[in-house]
């Protein structure tokens, strides 16, 4: 079957909701359509009903898209150029603060799949975005914990966290002007990757414009390090951003997570929700350092 | 490489903490040993250590146990006589009895990873047990929600759930006199499949031994559908059950777990915490049904 990503057959996705110019031949550099077979869908009907004495319901309203990163089918965001990874950068940004707005909207994730284990079920270079009409729980306690963390300290904690790892450096893998890279401590994953900027920001939709670049940069080479370090892994990233009603607050920092795909998620990580990781951060931050 | 779990090769892992004698001409039926690649070991510093100016940290102590549930290298739970699936509950009783007195332990956790979608790394059929020396997280905050709801209704959240599953039998795959087998509503895997008492009780230690007999046959008939309809998927299953300090309380509910791998975890769900289920368990307790 051909494959519904690649120039010349647009016709097989919706129409574009975004479309970036390509540069010398390329008709476009990055498309972003409506994912055809979508977990949620625009709607009216946002309030829980009962289903019989216990349960609730709500229909599935949001938006959920795919980002095409490339119109080259074997492309892989490790491997492009700093300028093409700043054009799905700016996608994502555009239709994060336009789907942002929408009324209904109370989180915007923007998610990746990146081979088999990590569940892609197209080769072609993408990633996701799902804009929802609720906050997670997940991210409610996260939340929650960063709130008290703030009315106790009175700063945002994840701030604190970030100067820490670059006082102690032992766990970073890059610092620039703007961000830094590390591993975090105590991580869930082995070669969990987090890339954070270094001024307070809770909501990547207010990223400024001028530092997207050394962003992209800088994600790119996290990318290259993973794929050098271990032969092009499977993994997802995700772009951790305050929900929206608290994207003006001073208690969380946007992030993106990258998790390699190295072990499978078990009966133990299923059943208790923690996580046996059998890599230390500090040997694999070192590791990473090495191999740039 | 011979399997350390097969008969003759009993050498090769560490000492049997349990051994349950075999029928005819087997030496032992199930066989529980301490697992050599442990996650938590067995020690005496629990205190949490600040690092840095951030973060925690404890020794890892514990015990983390193999549960070999066969001589047979290529047996399967679904496809094993009662009378032996009898036997793996009664050794899972037994350790969870004899590990829940020892006083550091807050929780003890018994999984099953079968197949290797479901993170398994040897094939000889065997569950796992971990006892640790603190509630995780996501048991804390499911206990918090259903005394809550204790409070405000008087009643267990799990049993008034079960009685509803009842009533409305819609997700029902099989009812007999102490035990239910149903999919949950708005589960979060396709065929994921849940075993519940039906009389209120918070810990797997305390089911009655005249009980463990009809979970036997009840467990196999959930695991030989599965087998059955989705040609021997690869799954795990969780024993659930209260906090260890919490057994004798009202609030809580002891449940098998079983979760069918048929998707992976991707960006979405480890990025928002939410599941994207595509199958209804409405439509699948009915196949299921069918099957049998």
């Amino acid at each position: 079957m051909a494959c519904p990503f690649c120039p010349g057959n647009e016709a097989s996705t919706p129409p574009a909701v975004l479309t970036l110019p390509g540069e010398n031949s390329l008709e476009w550099s990055v498309r972003v359509v409506p994912n055809k077979f979508a977990a949620l869908v625009p709607g009216q009907d946002r309030v829980h009903k009962r289903v019989g004495n216990i349960y609730r319901e709500m229909e599935g309203v949001g938006v959920h898209e795919v980002i095409i990163e490339a119109p080259e089918h074997d492309q892989t965001l490790a491997l492009m150029p700093d300028e093409r990874v700043l054009c799905v950068l700016k996608a994502y940004k555009q239709r994060y603060q336009s789907l942002s707005q929408e009324p209904w909207a109370r989180l915007v994730l923007i998610f990746k799949n990146h081979g088999e284990s990590a569940g892609t079920s197209l080769e072609h270079p993408h990633s996701q975005l799902i804009a929802m009409p609720v906050v997670p729980k997940d991210m409610r306690q996260r939340y929650e914990i960063a709130t008290a963390y703030y009315d106790d300290a009175g700063r945002c904690i994840y701030c604190d966290l970030v100067k820490e790892e670059i006082e102690l450096k032992e766990r970073i893998v890059l610092e620039t002007d703007c961000f830094v890279v590390f591993h975090p401590f105590a991580s869930r994953f082995p070669f969990e990757t987090w890339i954070t900027p270094k001024r307070h920001e809770p909501s990547f939709g207010n990223v400024p414009d001028e530092d997207l670049k050394e962003l992209a940069q800088v994600l790119k080479s996290a990318l290259l390090g993973l794929f050098t370090a271990l032969e092009d892994p499977d993994y997802n990233y995700v772009i951790h951003s305050a929900p929206v009603e608290d994207e003006q607050k001073g208690y969380y920092l946007w992030h993106i997570q990258i998790i390699p795909r190295l072990t499978k998620i078990a009966g133990f990580e299923l059943g208790s929700g923690m996580s046996i990781n059998t890599a230390l951060p500090e040997e694999t931050a070192k590791f990473i350092r090495e191999v740039n």
